[in-house]
C-alpha cells in the first residue's frame, strides 16, 4: 500500500501543475466512456444488486446500491455542471505589495492525495472522482463492496478516460479490499487528507486511528426549535419534512425542542401529524402526554442519532436554554429555529455553534447539491479548514507566492527598509 | 482541567457573539493596563532574566526571554495596529438565493476555544492573547516555565483587561504546570484546536498524543535552488541572508540546491561568503572539493534542520530534480528559486508543494509581520485550513445560514419546485 500510495503522490505533482482545459478533457472523456459503457456498467449493478438481495441486505442499502439509467443520467449531467465552472486552481485570494518590487501573492491550489472512503453508493464514486479532478487532486478511493462490480465497471471506465487525457495513470487508484483501508491509515507521508463516510462507529474508527487530517462528520444529531411566536402551519410541515424526507441523512432533526409558551398550541397539531407519518416519539415528562405513540426520553435520547423515523420532544424554558442543549447534545451539524421574531431568529443563529443555522425552514436543506456547490465529498462538521457541506472549495488549499529582486530580511531588521502593504 | 476547559468552552459562547467594539475595547483596556503596569512587568521579567542565568539557560533563549522598554512598545504597538484592523467576525462571504425567498449566506465566525503552547517570549504571551480576542475566540495559554514571572505579571493585565470590558473571565486562561498541557490533549470535547510551537520534538509529540486538530509546524527544512541562470551576486546576498540572518527561526535555509551549470559560478564566491559568516558546510560529493570548511553530506544531513551556521549543498541536473527533492527532503514550509528566468520561476513555484514558494528572494520572509498580517499566531506547514504565517484570518472558520419561510426538501425532491441559485 505504500508503494501505491506513494507512486499517486509523484503523479498528484504533474495533476497539480495541470489546466483546467486538460482537467476538462478528462471530465469529457468521462462522460463519453459512461455513455459509451452503460449497458454493460448497468447490467454490472444488476449483479450486484442479485447478490446483495440473496445476503438480505437492507432495502435502504439496495436503494443506494442501485445504479440504473436515471442515476446514470444524473452523474453524467453532474459531470456537465462541473465541467462548466470556474477552475478552483490558480485563484489569487491576495495580492499585496509588501514594499518596492516585493509582490506577494495567495493562490489557490490542489490539497494533494485524498483517501476518500465511501459507502456501497456507485453514483458516489463517479460524483467523488470526477470533484478530485476538476480540483486537481489525486484520489485513493475504496468503496463499499456491496458495490464491488459496479465500481469496477465504472473505474474502467473513468482510468481510461485520465489516460485519453493525457493524465499519469497514478493520480486514481480504486482499493476493493477492506484490509487495504487499515493500511491506508498508515500512509500520511503521502495521504494528505481523508475523507470517510458511513457509519458513525466507522468514521469514528477513522478518526481515532490515523494521523493523517480527516475531515467528516462522525455523526448528525441535528435540532428544530420552536421559538416562543411561531406559524403553525408552516412549522408542522417542516418537522414532518425534517423528520420523515429521507430518515436515514445526516441533516435529519433527531430532536425537537418547544418553547414551554408554545407546547399548547404546536404539540395537539404535531401528534396528529406524527401518527400519520408513523413517527415513535421519545419525550421529555413535561409534554410526554401530548403524544399517543411516546415513551419517556432519557439522557441517552438525546444524544442519539435515530437515522429512522424517531424523534425526542423536550419543552425548554427560553431561548437560551434551547441553544445550550443544542451546544452541549448536538454534533454542530444542522439545527434550526422555528420562529416569527427576526431578533430571536438572529440571536439563535449567532449563538448555535453548528456548521449550518437555518431560520423557518428544513434541516434536510444542508448539501452541497442544494447549496449549488454541484455536488458534495462530503459534509464537514469539524471548524478547520471546510465547514459543512464539501464541494470544490473545500477541496483546494493555498499557497502563498513572494517575487522578489535580490530581497533579504536584514534590510528590514537593521532599519534600512520598511514595508509599505499596499494591496494590488 | 477538564473543568477548567467546560468553562472556557461556555464563556466562548459569549465571546463568539460579542461587538468588535467590545473586543477592541478589550484591547484598548490591555495597552492601558500593560502601560500602568510597565515597571513591575519589566522588573519581574529581570527576576525571570536573573533565574534564568542562575541555571545556566542559553543566550538564545535568554534573548527572547528578555521583556525590556523596547519589547513593551513593540507590543503595544501591535495591539494598536490589530484594534485598527478590520472585524474579521461576520464577513460574509458568500450570499446566495437559491430559491424565490430561500437565502443561504456563509459569515465567519470564531473556531472557538484554542490552546496556545508556547515558548519562553513574553510578547509572544500578549501577541496570541490579543490575535484570540480580536477574533473572538477564547483561549487557554501555556507558555514557557523559564518565563513564568513575567507571563504571570502580563496575564494580570490582560485578566484585568478583560473584565474591564465586560467580557466574560473564563475566556482566557493561563496554564502555569508542565502536567497541564498532558491534560489538556485530553480535552477534545472544549477544545477546538491546538497550535504548538516550539522544538520539533515537541510539536510532534503533541500531534501524536491527541485527537484534537493540531495547527503548527514540526520542522523547517527550508531550501533555495540557484537555476542555471542567476544573478551572482543577488543570490550570494540572498544565501547569506536565508542562512544567517535569525539561524535558529524555522524560516531559515537548511539546504542549497545548485543547478550543476551554476557550480562553477557561485560556490568560489559563495565559499567565500560562507567563510566570513562562520558557516559550516555539508555538501555532496562534487561540490564537496569548493568549500574550505566543509564535510560530506548524507542522506541525514538533507533531512536536518540545523538552526545554527550550518548548512547543506548539493548540485542537481535539472530543475525537475531540484523540484523533486524538496518535495521529498522539504517540510512544505517555505522554498526559493534565484533565477532570471521567469519561466523557470514559475516551473518551480507551481510544482513545489509548499506553504510559500519564493523567487529571487530570502526565505526568511515567511512571517505573519512581514506579510502584512499584523501578528501571526504560528505558520502552518499542513495544508488544511490555515497554511503558511497564521494571523486573525486564521483563527476564524465560517458557519452557514439559511434563511427561509416555511421551505421542505420535499417541494424539490418531487419536483414542485427547483433550485434556482442567484448570487446576491
Amino acid at each position: 500500500m505504500k508503494e501505491i500510495a506513494k507512486k499517486v503522490k509523484s503523479d498528484s505533482f504533474i495533476l497539480m501543475a495541470s489546466s483546467n482545459e486538460m482537467r476538462n478533457d478528462c471530465l469529457q472523456n468521462i462522460i463519453n466512456n459512461l455513455n459509451k459503457n452503460r449497458e454493460y456498467i448497468l447490467s454490472e449493478n444488476q449483479k450486484d444488486i442479485e447478490n446483495a438481495k440473496a445476503e438480505n441486505i437492507s432495502s435502504s442499502i439496495l436503494s443506494r446500491l442501485l445504479f440504473d439509467e436515471h442515476k446514470m443520467d444524473t452523474v453524467i449531467a453532474g459531470i456537465n455542471d462541473l465541467i462548466k465552472m470556474e477552475d478552483p486552481i490558480g485563484k489569487i485570494t491576495l495580492k499585496r505589495e509588501l514594499d518596492a518590487g516585493l509582490i506577494l501573492t495567495r493562490t489557490t491550489t490542489p490539497i494533494g492525495v485524498i483517501g476518500v472512503i465511501f459507502e456501497a453508493r456507485p453514483d458516489a464514486l463517479v460524483q467523488i472522482a470526477s470533484l478530485c479532478i476538476k480540483s486537481g487532486n489525486a484520489a485513493i478511493l475504496k468503496g463499499g463492496s456491496e458495490a464491488k462490480l459496479t465500481n469496477r465497471a465504472l473505474f474502467e471506465s473513468i482510468k481510461e478516460a485520465v489516460l485519453e487525457a493525457g493524465l499519469p495513470e497514478n493520480i486514481l487508484i480504486q482499493l476493493e479490499a477492506r484490509s487495504d483501508v487499515g493500511e491506508l491509515l498508515g500512509c500520511s507521508e503521502y495521504v494528505d487528507l481523508l475523507i470517510p463516510r458511513g457509519s458513525n462507529s466507522f468514521v469514528k474508527y477513522i478518526m481515532d486511528n490515523t494521523s493523517i487530517p480527516v475531515m467528516g462528520h462522525a455523526d448528525g444529531v441535528c435540532h428544530t426549535y420552536v421559538d416562543e411566536d411561531f406559524d403553525l402551519e408552516k412549522s408542522v410541515r417542516i418537522l414532518i419534512d425534517a423528520k420523515t424526507q429521507y430518515p436515514s441523512a445526516c441533516n435529519t432533526t433527531e430532536t425537537l425542542l418547544v418553547h414551554e409558551r408554545s407546547v399548547s398550541k404546536l404539540l395537539p397539531k404535531l401528534n396528529e401529524a406524527f401518527k400519520t407519518a408513523g413517527i415513535k416519539v421519545y419525550a421529555d415528562k413535561e409534554v410526554l402526554s401530548y403524544f399517543d405513540n411516546a415513551d419517556a426520553a432519557n439522557d441517552d435520547s438525546f444524544h442519539t442519532e435515530y437515522l429512522e423515523k424517531t424523534i425526542n420532544v423536550k419543552s425548554v424554558k427560553s431561548i437560551d436554554e434551547a441553544i445550550n442543549h443544542i451546544n452541549t447534545y448536538g454534533s454542530h451539524h444542522t439545527d434550526a429555529i422555528l420562529t416569527n421574531m427576526d431578533a430571536n431568529a438572529d440571536y439563535f443563529m449567532s449563538r448555535v455553534d453548528s456548521a449550518n443555522v437555518y431560520k423557518n425552514c428544513s434541516t434536510r436543506f444542508a448539501d452541497g447539491f442544494r447549496y449549488g456547490f454541484g455536488a458534495e465529498v462530503g459534509i464537514s462538521t469539524g471548524k478547520l479548514h471546510a465547514r459543512g457541506p464539501v464541494g470544490l472549495e473545500g477541496l483546494c488549499t493555498y499557497k502563498y507566492k513572494l517575487y522578489g529582486n535580490g530581497d533579504i530580511v536584514a534590510d528590514y531588521a537593521n532599519g534600512n527598509k520598511e514595508f509599505h502593504f499596499r494591496e494590488l
